[in-house]
């Protein structure tokens, strides 16, 4: 079975938001016709990242305001990476979400827990941005 | 070589706990009859993680504390997510811990260093949840 | 295709130091001839992470004042993992940074984005201590 590789990009009119992408990487999973495997999700940008967690707009609202008290964007004059940049808390923000998954693919389907969703968090957005997604298996 | 998947459940009495779980997932690595490839260790709930650490209980009693102090459980109210629920801090501490694992198999083993053990961190007890170990390899 | 395990080994002469490591695991990537596949960089010590970010000065010294800000080394007494150590903190700072990477494999080479690059995050360093790189594909 030939590996898949494809990349889902995105254009984030916000600085800071939270996508749920889990039918684009279903959908590649399913295009690669890989019955048993893995599947990597990783943001080929290191200001954004991609994590598993619900799809509940409350959680999502706490999980941005937890990011901003523990690497706050302001005042962006704290961090020495904003010489003419104004993005590093976004560098942190994602390390802290831990920045890519790796998924098991089971009978030719992405196999998720009931409530796991994958998410496109974006820190610095408002440009094109992408997420390679590189299935392997039999 | 067929990959192997197989869940472990835990139904932990506690709100919170740290329990090693390397054993089980080197059985299953055994199991799974492959010599080179690599392990997934996946909670399938997204209150949870599994993590790599030292299996020193000074040091679970300070990873505690830390992720009390970082996502703190009370109050409660401050979360939005918890209209019903009680559980954010339990979707933000997952995220801190980085909640999944990928090691190595090698020679048929799983290939870890002398001090790395695998642990499951759960931070929303008292009920049947579940971890997903995906092996892939030759 | 056989897969690939090499250790990289560092002794790193200060407590904490960042090491772009980008081109060793390349060179392990295309001595495996591998085309397609993943690549797993991961420390196999518990004190020490391997990351995907930036490589300039200005950001790595504010990740490491970030690091400290939110598991500090000092006071070392704050910690019960301490009791004749004082490393407590690198096991934290490891959760943090996420501790390890999945990376594409694509046409025989390792597949980043522009700005992509494999960091070692030495967090109790003056000691010889290894990451070990694990490819697999076809």
């Amino acid at each position: 079975m030939k590996p898949l590789r494809e990349e889902l990009w995105f254009n984030v009119p916000r600085r800071r938001d939270y996508l749920n992408i889990t039918p684009q990487v279903e959908e590649v999973v399913e295009r690669s016709g890989i019955q048993h495997g893995l599947v990597l999700v990783n943001p080929m940008h290191i200001t954004a990242a991609v994590y598993v967690n619900d799809d509940e707009r409350g959680l999502i609202a706490d999980l941005d305001d937890w990011l901003e008290r523990l690497a706050p964007h302001e005042p962006t004059s704290q961090y020495r990476h904003n010489n003419g940049e104004d993005n590093a808390d976004a560098h942190l923000k994602r390390q802290l979400m831990a920045h890519q998954v790796v998924l098991p693919i089971t009978d030719g389907r992405l196999d998720l827990g009931p409530w796991e969703q994958v998410f496109y968090a974006e820190f610095d957005g408002r440009r094109p941005k992408r997420v390679v997604v590189k299935a392997i298996g039999e």
